[in-house]
């Protein structure tokens, strides 16, 4: 499997469907995944649920952790997320990146940035791998 | 305002409805939502993505935070997942309840369920008060 | 290895020893430890360091997880505390349990109380599993 | 009250002292802590405790936070850990900074290394400032 061809998957990947998440880029180890700030995305006040910036934060990660170890799948562990600021508008894109990779387990940060490049949200993510790639 | 008009709130939010989210059960300082497995909510393995987890998971701490100081509005600070088994069939449930509230902060920790009862994922959230409710 | 042994060993460890920390309940994925508030164990204000509570907290998952798979090693993968309440008397003492173990890794709760019984601090904790016991 | 003095009093922090805490670096919303690998702070298997890492991630983050709004007192909210690696050498140092800072609450990330320079925990921290300086 190549890198390029996870981005078909992570598109396709019904949920992420749902959300428009978008794959920018994606390279050995890291990625920047984005979608569009919509209503259907939001929380009153109109600002971007704060689970969607979790499920994108995740998706990000798990793309990082994926790339890493090509032909292998992961699961979450762990996901960690601040919330600096609320978003408002624009694209919203999730830079990721693997922080310690092995064979069981990869640690990855990412920043979360809106529309204007503000840094909006910061999450830790632990993936574990699973040998095969059962899709 | 009384706790049982956060259940319109809640199940009105955009992205709440988007994924079909119900408030079961609120009182002051705990809740129970719920949502159905489906195809849309799901990564790849048919198992529910963890984007979806968490935004559930979120979404209770949340509820819980706005039944215990009712008439305040609330922003997530922290969100901490730990995912302790794949979701894949049935009704998912989400308990919450605060495990500290002040004037300015709570803490809430929440337990999601699979359609089995089987505990799916633990979190724990930490919320901020804003002075109003700017619905 | 039986359970019993487990106390020896925490109560041996170099740093929970220079803590004071006491093994005081542990059975098989379960365990309460604690320690008594001192002043060398203080942040300025003269509350407990939050520094100790983490590493209380995280020996409790620690021995949670070893007493759950006796004759494992592990190590943390991540640590996540929430601080509710400032601890500035009595008694310390921490309850951990599992909340889902496997081959490779567990997961665990704890919670932390201060000498009146107030709950002060709730910890997540995750732990990976090494095949070896190499004390 | 200026930047310069933070350090004194994070070194004389009573269990900053016992673990050997020292200020290497302090300028407004950023810091590099370290403190000397040694016996007394590790646990079996001759790695340093977990809880150390954590106290010293902690104490980090809290002077990051310190410094940005120098004046102000804080206390964690929430401490988040991912252990990459275990430490088994030399001076251990501790980079932190803020992410976003504001009047009630600061956001930090925290990078520990061990003495080779190898990044060996990634933590998060949020600390809440209370209005006083209180010591």
């Amino acid at each position: 499997m190549e890198v390029g061809v996870l981005k078909e998957f992570i598109e396709n990947d019904p949920f992420l469907k749902l959300l428009g998440v978008r794959v920018e880029k994606i390279q050995a180890g890291s990625c920047r995944l984005s979608l569009n700030y919509k209503k259907e995305l939001t929380r009153f006040g109109n600002i971007l649920n704060g689970g969607v910036t979790a499920a994108l934060a995740d998706a990000a990660g798990g793309c990082a952790a994926l790339s890493y170890n090509l032909g292998k799948n992961e699961v979450t562990v762990d996901l960690s997320v601040s919330y600096l600021r609320p978003i408002s508008e624009g694209k919203v894109s999730a830079e990721s990146s693997i922080l310690k990779g092995g064979e069981s387990i990869a640690f990855t940060i990412t920043n979360v940035y809106d529309g204007k490049g503000n840094l909006c949200a910061v999450a830790k993510g632990t993936y574990f791998y699973l040998n095969e790639f059962n899709i």
